[in-house]
């Protein structure tokens, strides 16, 4: 599919086939990249018109014609960084070729239907870069943990939602899925932070303590889940997210390598472009 | 409403109620701004950490049950930016707090409704900045040029739309309404700038060319629609917009002026901090 070799961070971050152990992955490493913040920070900036660009290639491709789209899906423990990721990485780019769904505990509605119905609502139209904050993968995480659904459901779901993605592949979507791997100690730390930080109250929820608790169980149905619906045409990356710049840098590269994938050009005219010319340069005083 | 008054630069893009003459309307000047582009385009940048924040304090805001919102129609002829305004002035904020919608001609199904129905679904929930890139205005301004619907009920449209806004005002809305106003000229340099450059040959379209024709009818539309829905509680700006640096300081004067009227400080915490912060120290090894 690639017309590019993927770049040393994308490789590094894609997981391979077989069992998952997240215990085995460090969540403060950079890997595939050598340097440290400062340069991680200058090299993300330094992506950002390049992003941009190739942003505004895909959406032109999506207006002429073109049925390709991407799809972005971010998961991870609460503070992991989904937000801040929307902020510097996705936020580098026109919002206007950008679909950001936050999925919520479902609805009513949603919930009379299948788990993947509204899911498929959310998808990005042709041309536009979807971004999931959250996404069908609570459906197997928090489902799973909380016995949301039967386990014999559960199962059902893993296969359901390889078979859907891949469909969405064959139609022309790249779905990058990644997992903000954060450490159980970094978690802490940074809801203590938000205790510490009037300005940041809002986003803390006593509840978030009580999930806590369920770590292990949570860090295993990731494990199951990443194993399961890991498959060569929507591959999991896991991002070591303790760094945020590297968090950040990560993503944005991803989002890079699969535009870049893409070989972008610009649309030709469908149009006479001289006559257009001489149409505008002819026209009578308005 | 207000605790600051309003910068110089939003009063002076208001409209006063009463007839509009578009023509009178300079396009290529900067009022309520004393600088150049350079100093226009250092003065936004210098307001966007200003506008993200205050834009995360409204988000905080309605999380905690706030009801505010606030909505930015942007209106104006081809060519006139709006796209560029979404890229440089909303793109300054978080994506996250902010719900662009892009109207184009409606669908099938959207005509088998009230013109406000689908303008309705498309508002922002709480906390949230809802953009319209063209807007419930259209139907009452290439309906009007066009004849898409009868005149009477054009006519019924300008009620209905005030009414509307000054719901939406009274539930917690601010509605800031800009039209961008370019001179026919600038509009047809733009038009041959895009066929001069293969790279926005995508952006153009020869149906473009015969609305020019139509420019009169269109300036006068826009007249008429200011005029009759330029209501005290959700007034007009006519935003000269030749120069594309001072569009977008001025639309991101007008969103950071609606901003600090809100006075927002960042909601208390509803859980007891030192509590919870004990919770966490004391939680058993996971």
């Amino acid at each position: 599919m690639s017309a590019f070799p993927l770049s040393d961070l994308t490789s590094s971050l894609r997981v391979a086939p077989g069992p998952v152990d997240l215990g085995a992955i460090e969540t403060d490493v950079a890997p595939g990249f050598d340097g440290d913040k400062k340069a991680g920070t200058a090299a993300l900036e330094a992506l950002g018109p390049d992003l941009a660009e190739l942003q505004e290639r895909l959406f032109a491709e999506g207006k002429a014609g073109g049925q390709r789209t991407i799809l972005l899906v971010l998961q991870g423990m609460d503070t992991s960084g989904k937000g801040g990721t929307l902020r510097s990485t996705v936020g580098l780019m026109d919002p206007q070729g950008v679909r950001i769904t936050s999925f919520k505990a479902p609805t009513e509605e949603e919930r009379a239907h299948d788990f993947l119905w509204r899911i498929t609502r959310a998808l990005p139209p042709v041309g536009l870069i979807g971004v999931f904050d959250r996404s069908h993968y609570e459906d197997v995480l928090i489902a799973r943990v909380r016995s949301l659904a039967p386990p014999e459901e559960i199962e059902r779901r893993y296969e359901a939602i390889s078979a859907w993605e891949a469909d969405l592949v064959e139609r022309g979507t790249t779905v990058i899925k990644c997992m903000l791997h954060i450490s159980a100690a970094e978690q802490k730390e940074r809801l203590l932070a938000r205790l510490d930080d009037e300005t940041k109250h809002w986003k803390y929820n006593p509840g978030d303590v009580d999930e806590r608790a369920l770590w292990p169980a949570y860090q295993e149905a990731y494990e199951i889940a990443i194993e399961r619906t890991n498959t060569e045409v929507a591959p999991w990356h896991v991002i070591p997210a303790d760094k945020k710049w590297y968090r950040n840098l990560a993503i944005g590269t991803l989002l890079h390598d699969a535009l870049r994938s893409f070989d972008l050009g610009w649309p030709k005219a469908d149009f006479d472009v001289q006559r257009e010319r001489q149409r505008l340069l002819d026209e009578k005083p308005l």
